[in-house]
């Protein structure tokens, strides 16, 4: 009897590159610069129960029943809020507010992309983008950064190529800011120039952007849905990184056209979502100030860089490079030829009980340099286990580069 | 400059009909049997609102994080030990949580469907479950309830016909109990006929139980799960209709191989679900008696059945016929040939302000009698305004009908 049969797009499922590290980040013995995740620490708890005890006891009819697809009103009100401050003409019905930005990349996978459409992304990129875009059975054409921004010329050559062979190419992806996992920004002037051939080449742009407000020193250039006059980007937003991420809520900001399609789609992939989570996260921003709170997580997590990298890099050969973030949680190193990320993460966790994530899972296509790369993230150790690794990382890096 | 195209996919979505009618229900004025959502009088809140203070001050490191996407540990736990009271030979790494059972819903039809397959259901079917079959281009075969439970002889003769003429038919979707819209139960003899045909057709089957905990007299028979030896079922529950629809969390108990692939499309649609509505909930469930929670759920939805649906058939005309659910939310009307329940609707909201839901979303195909059809719910009013309501309904059916 063989009851089950899957779906064509259950066999493009894949398991996550950076999931199969999940037991060993959580081995505390192991020093872990490897999960994505922010540190709890900057999650103000305090203040989150106090907005949860509101929420369910004073507001139980809405916090605790379904709620409308699109969200909460006063929270997409609230991210609307956001969304301007970051120069963003975004209106409250002009918002869709999401579980977590996950979902927003799925609902986009979802309504723009065709089994087989060639989507535009950063080499390397987010590897929760890629899986969205796979699970869609969508290829890569893959951009490299350079130091204006983005390899736009490699585009303007490659698109036109890929489309005369038959392909759809329709959609870039990018997270300009502080992006998961290089740590790379995309400079103002490169924003314009990708902005125009995005227009040159008809390219609707998913601008991720996660890590906006956690910047070190100064804010980054507006985002590319501020110079957006032509309803050609989306803007995805994020509370997970500085409120809390198991709260899942995440915000988009779109043309009005594609929101309807996406209300669809959610309407269909989870009614709603957790309608606690956002009157909590309502109330907290109604009643806090938050930019004050910003504040301190950006102070916190540019304070954990400096430990970091400022010890790693002394700790280091200099044939190891490592970028040093403007913002966000991540740094992307690269090793000397004849160095490969995985074999070095085996035994660094063996021996030294340290771990990162190699950077090959990032890529699409063939990149040569690929296995030579791994991220590293500072969010989550103290101070002194920042200090701790990146010493016995340092160590390893000079034993096997000599 | 047309910078957004939609995916075919994005083009099978439509806005559920039931959705349609959210304005009118949110009315204070309108008296409202349409809406499908439970009685946040029922949800405890007192309760929960100390569960999420100890989730959020005692576990912020859980609570306020990413968490598993399969779901967390104690929670999978919980759902496993209902399901086995269910009689299930659920194991907690053979349940998934999901982001409310219409994630579930979402996530098999994802796995599970090809474009073009044909999808069994009842027919009248769930609305919701039809929308994320409709998503993935799914096309159905209704098939009507007799009083045995489904008509296994049309499956019988149906499937094999689609098979021949070269259609994909491999998924069967029921809500067994309490069935929404329907209000009707599977008997037991008809459950075991169900899937003893799904066996002979190599069927497999989604069986949506969110209601199986609320029956007024008698338990449910055991769900189809209960009786699978082949891993042909999947089982859906959810905290939805007992404890607060607003924390979005379902559960899913399946076969491993099936649980491997949704769990992997899980990641990509959400990575997780919200873990503090999960931790919450798992601190509920073992800090307070549920199973004494769930009997005054019962009681409570009985008493509003008793009220609406005695009141109502005093005052119909006997050619409207109502359904008397053992359980659930819903009662299903049907009125006199001539009658048409999109008519009376709007004769009702405008002359009696009184809401029900027009029966035609919930068919397939074409079924001649589908207008005549009508879905109440006695779940949300008072008593004194279920009285009133039904008084006025019945007023109304009288004058229509004579």
């Amino acid at each position: 009897m063989k009851a089950l049969s899957f779906s064509a797009e259950a066999g493009a499922l894949r398991p996550s590159a950076i999931r199969r590290f999940a037991s060993i980040i959580n081995d505390p013995q192991v020093i872990s610069f490897a999960g994505g995740v922010p540190n709890p620490q900057t999650f103000p708890a305090e203040a989150l129960s106090r907005a949860a005890r509101r929420a369910i006891l004073e507001h139980a009819p809405v916090a605790l029943q379904y709620g409308p697809t699109a969200g909460l009103p006063e929270l997409r009100e609230q991210a609307a809020r956001l969304c301007r401050a970051r120069g963003i003409a975004a209106k409250p019905d002009g918002v869709l507010l999401t579980t977590g930005s996950q979902q927003a990349l799925d609902l986009l996978a979802r309504v723009l992309l065709d089994p087989g459409d060639v989507v535009i992304v950063e080499n390397p990129a987010y590897v929760g983008a890629l899986g969205a875009f796979r699970a869609r059975r969508a290829e890569f054409l893959g951009v490299e950064r350079n130091a204006q921004g983005l390899d736009v010329a490699h585009l303007e050559s490659r698109v036109p190529a890929l489309r005369r062979a038959g392909r759809n190419v329709r959609v870039l992806y990018t997270i300009p800011n502080f992006q998961n996992p290089s740590g790379w920004t995309i400079p103002g002037r490169g924003r314009d120039e990708l902005l125009e051939a995005a227009g040159r080449l008809d390219l609707f742009v998913i601008e991720d952007d996660p890590y906006a407000e956690i910047y070190f020193d100064a804010a980054p250039p507006p985002p590319l849905a501020a110079m957006d006059d032509e309803g050609r980007v989306a803007h995805l937003g994020s509370f997970s990184k500085t409120l809390a991420a198991g709260l899942r809520c995440g915000f988009l900001a779109g043309p009005a056209e594609l929101l309807a399609k996406l209300e669809l789609a959610k309407q269909s992939a989870d009614l709603c979502s957790s309608m606690l989570d956002q009157l909590i996260l309502s109330i907290y921003l109604a009643e806090n100030d938050y930019e004050a709170h910003v504040r301190t997580v950006r102070a916190f997590y540019a304070r954990q860089k400096a430990v970091f990298l400022g010890e790693l890099r002394r700790e280091s050969p200099p044939s190891v490079e490592y970028s040093d973030p403007g913002g966000g949680l991540f740094s992307w190193g690269r090793l000397p030829e004849g160095l490969d990320a995985e074999d070095l993460l085996e035994k660094s966790l063996a021996e030294h009980k340290v771990a990162f994530v190699p950077g090959e899972a990032f890529f699409v296509g063939e990149v040569p340099a690929a296995r030579r790369h791994f991220r590293l993230t500072f969010a989550k150790e103290t101070p002194e286990r920042l200090v701790e690794g990146a010493r016995r990382l340092g160590r390893l890096f000079r034993r096997e580069s000599s």
